[in-house]
């Protein structure tokens, strides 16, 4: 029986058109990262499974971790996030190493998951980190990147906002305010994130549930009726939390200053139930209709590096998916035409004796730095331009008999259709031509 | 119990340092293979098994395969290798494509082996793979897509070369003028393979236990005695392989004519056993005696498509590890060095309230291309050239109290040491200093 042609489900096979397109999210991530002066990073793509059960949600590792036993019997997992990757190199070296620390990675990982729009088994996810940045310059500076990141895609804020939440305040309102214990917060942080996506009687049927005080559901519902970064002021204030208050709104200033205020809403709902985060959260979201879902997402954390027994070192970072950054690259229209690869020049020989001379030229061509795809037989004249199309050429250069006879090639420029006669051997000429 | 913060056996962190190494290492490749009309593709981390029981070796599906049953009782490879992925994709999309085909990549791949130099379970390996070319050029494509590569990390024939054989030639000894039959042949591969690494005694036991007659004996001896492309073509013309001769010398005068003989050495010893070889193979070895080892192998396969059901395609193809790479560049003093990263800007200020207008600028500056290095807290002056040198930037900004009174920055360029004052919004008259 023939074998399988399709891969893996839930995996792609990225052929040249995809890898173009793939090459681009990565290029745009690379230079934006770089252009803040963030330092690429790269860790394994197996992890001993331990170093999840310490800080990776619950679903994460009962249900979609790809984890197996080596054959040297120990544990081991395919990444699904790069964190703990992350927090483990940097235990590793913080105590030598100048702050703050800017790093970003695009690893692969995979997830065992039930594939579906913008979402797949395997995925790449831009992680960007900075740690050890002083007050609150940290979390302004990841938005901030976030943000530049979008516009270098040419988007712009019809295309996306940024909701947001500290969760100091979140902790303020549910810890104290409320006087919610552990257990009760934990579930709190679950209402919340679903609130929005369910209709009041669900959220009041599960609040119910949690065994609160009636004033202190009230706080909550009030908590949850928060639009704005006046409002959370002012919420904060009259339950006596000025502390949290001025901190966040000293927060508020720095990214009114650095002109980020345009994409950025409070949104109570944001918690991030991962028990890592301690100051912002966020998640970027698409405003198109039809793709509306979280684009990314990140927070501030005080201590990661606490399961490896290292000092506390402040972070903040975020992650971008490959899947759903592409979803909205698309639904946008604001991906560009990759469909034809980009090459200098196509050469060619239309009689069967050029194949020598051509493939000199060729060689003489790439030490130059050109991109050149050959013909490796005869090309008859009519099937040249076709060719050069596919090829997405910008010269061809074609020899036939006539120029075999007087060592020459004609020179063609495919979007002007000027054509030039050289000697073979005259290649800094045709790189005038070439070059201009 | 703090977590161990080493990574897994055998795989490696890539630390920003080792992942510029890494960049380097793979610019290189995609910048040869694209200048040579090669395109990127990608496949998924994860095959089924099935596609490696098919053709890998022995060895690789017994002993090293990292295989696993997903949670859907899917029996799936981390990839060893990339033959099988390349074939899978090319079987969907060979009959609409136009000939030949020029496809590379630079997958990930693991191996379980005991890591050691040159070694390691988790690595990369460049790919390069024409499928469809006419005649011998395929052949001759691939060892100039080889050669030139390793010309572009600026190795010559001092620190390498290629030692190469053809299918067709050891066929035409071992089955036609031996008349060893299949399982005798698979044996006699495998003792090729090792005729090099041991001594006389060693071979001729090995011989013998094939159960040859003495005459396929003398003349297994005698082929291994082969040095030289002249030595071939007299011992197949007087065994009267003619054809076989004549084939192998019209490859010889190509490589010749490409100005690529100078690396190539004919070597009886390299037969590369997996069945799929048909054509040429090759090895490239490093010359220096402390590295004397293979970088990469590869060959010529008239169908790979087979096990899909598809028609044949004649292809060649190479890979290249990234762990041998680097070795070869290491003891050869080829590697640039990459300690630091390099940056456009550091942008500082030394006084406390310096940190929005210092934000902005950085800003600014980034959105005409620059990599802009910003200091998050005002940063004294004396430190200011230290971190400017571990940032790897080519100009400084400061803004201490009299520029801020001014609105201006003093800006800085490090190798020159010449200083010049802007207004702060100056960013034009700045950009002319920086990219002159």
């Amino acid at each position: 029986m023939a074998l399988n042609k399709q891969p893996y489900r839930g995996t792609r096979d990225f052929f040249p058109k995809s890898k173009r397109v793939q090459d681009y999210l990565f290029s745009v991530m690379t230079k934006t990262a770089e252009s803040f002066g963030y330092e690429s990073y790269e860790g394994p793509l197996l992890e001993e499974v331990d170093l999840y059960l310490a800080k990776s949600g619950e679903e994460l590792i009962n249900e979609q971790i790809y984890s197996f036993t080596d054959r040297g019997e120990r544990h081991v997992a395919i990444r699904p996030e790069m964190t703990p990757t992350v927090a483990r190199m940097v235990a590793q070296v913080h105590r030598e190493s100048s702050k703050p620390l800017r790093w970003f990675s695009i690893p692969r990982m995979m997830r065992y998951e039930k594939p579906q729009r913008g979402r797949m088994r395997e995925f790449w996810q831009l992680n960007c980190d900075i740690f050890g940045a002083p007050g609150r310059t940290g979390e302004v500076e990841i938005l901030q990147v976030a943000i530049e990141l979008f516009e270098n895609y040419g988007a712009t804020n019809k295309h996306f906002e940024i909701v947001l939440n500290d969760r100091a305040i979140v902790d303020a309102v549910f810890k104290r305010m409320m006087k919610a214990d552990e257990k009760q917060t934990y579930r709190l942080y679950k209402i919340a994130d679903k609130s929005k996506k369910v209709n009041e009687e669900a959220v009041k049927k599960m609040v119910a549930e949690v065994g609160l005080t009636p004033e202190a559901e009230n706080i909550f519902y009030s908590y949850l009726q928060l639009k704005t970064f006046a409002d959370v002021d002012s919420f904060l204030k009259k339950h006596n939390e000025n502390e949290i208050a001025d901190a966040f709104a000293e927060f508020i200033k720095l990214t009114d200053a650095n002109g980020l205020n345009e994409y950025l809403v409070y949104d109570p709902s944001i918690v991030r139930g991962l028990d890592y985060y301690t100051g912002i959260v966020f998640e970027m979201f698409d405003k198109h209709p039809d793709n509306r879902r979280a684009l990314c997402g990140g927070g501030a954390f005080a201590n990661l590096l606490q399961i490896f027994n290292e000092d506390p070192l402040p972070g903040v970072g975020f992650g971008l998916g490959d899947v759903t950054l592409e979803d909205f690259l698309t639904v946008h229209g604001l991906l560009p035409n990759l469909d034809n690869p980009t090459n200098d020049v196509l050469v060619t020989f239309q009689e069967d004796n050029g194949l020598e001379a051509s493939m000199n030229l060729a060689k003489a061509m790439r030490k130059k730095g050109l991109k050149v795809v050959t013909s490796l037989e005869a090309l008859k004249f009519k099937k040249v331009f076709p060719t050069a199309e596919k090829k997405g050429v910008k010269f061809v250069t074609l020899m036939g008999s006539d120029e075999m006879a007087k060592g020459e090639i004609q020179l063609k420029n495919l979007a002007t259709k000027e054509q030039h006669t050289f000697k073979i051997t005259d290649l800094e000429e045709m790189l005038k031509i070439m070059k201009a």
